[in-house]
């Protein structure tokens, strides 16, 4: 290996930064959920649901849209199904394994939870950027996301 | 509560696109640092240690610079320990508790593993992103930290 390239103070700064903020977040939104009896990781698995033909998917594109393994995925899922929130449903003309599928208790969870969660994350994030400053993050991020999805 | 003020499809896209960056970039560095038997928690332990006087911290600061309870910190610290890199240690001056130190080779290994993680850094992120770019990052999230900082 090469002399190692270490990050300039300005680098240092901008990648310890992006760390903190987005650990100080997760943590911000994950206890505002917890009010409503939820955790980030299950709303982010009832959004997905939520916005899904016939409200299910399979657990293989599950764990690919919430980018996690399948067995943590698995782990999760049978957290919210003991809650009521989804149920597992086995597709006899697929071989491809099975679904997740929201309950109308989970519809009926995302319906009333998410106007809380998007108030937390207008006040915790949105609202204090500028409309530039969300655009630069898209045009900044966007391409970074392109480039770690084709690694996976 | 009054009505929800949904994000625009702008700022949806921008807050999806900063959360998908997050999630698919932590699992890439988790990835690299596991070719070096580390997990990014692992990491993340080992650089703090390694920045402070004597290499030691007590539990409930490091808790807070890696922003976790205390007690997902001290399961993490007993895996740590069982793989050698840090120790326990209880100060008899001071009744505020225990101390995390690095061992010698947890300090050898932050060493050895150090040069590989930053060009993991650059080359999924940071040279991603021109100067200008991770400037205005900064600038922009810098603030946000501030404020989620003192709601903890």
């Amino acid at each position: 290996m090469s002399a190692p390239r270490w990050l300039s103070p300005s680098e240092q700064r901008a990648w310890r930064t992006h760390l903190a903020l987005h650990k100080l977040l997760m943590h911000r939104l994950d206890r505002e959920l917890q009010e409503h009896a939820l955790s980030l990781n299950d709303y982010e698995i009832l959004v997905n649901l939520s916005e899904s033909p016939d409200r299910r998917m399979r657990m293989s594109d599950l764990a690919d849209a919430t980018i996690q393994s399948r067995s943590r995925l698995s782990h999760q899922i049978s957290r919210m199904e003991a809650k009521g929130l989804v149920t597992r449903e086995d597709c006899r003309d697929d071989r491809r394994g099975t679904f997740a599928v929201l309950t109308d208790d989970g519809w009926a969870t995302i319906q009333r939870v998410a106007p809380f969660h998007v108030a937390s994350v207008r006040e915790h994030f949105v609202d204090r950027l500028t409309d530039d400053q969300l655009d630069a993050l898209e045009t900044a991020f966007g391409p970074i996301v392109d480039h770690l999805k084709k690694l996976r």
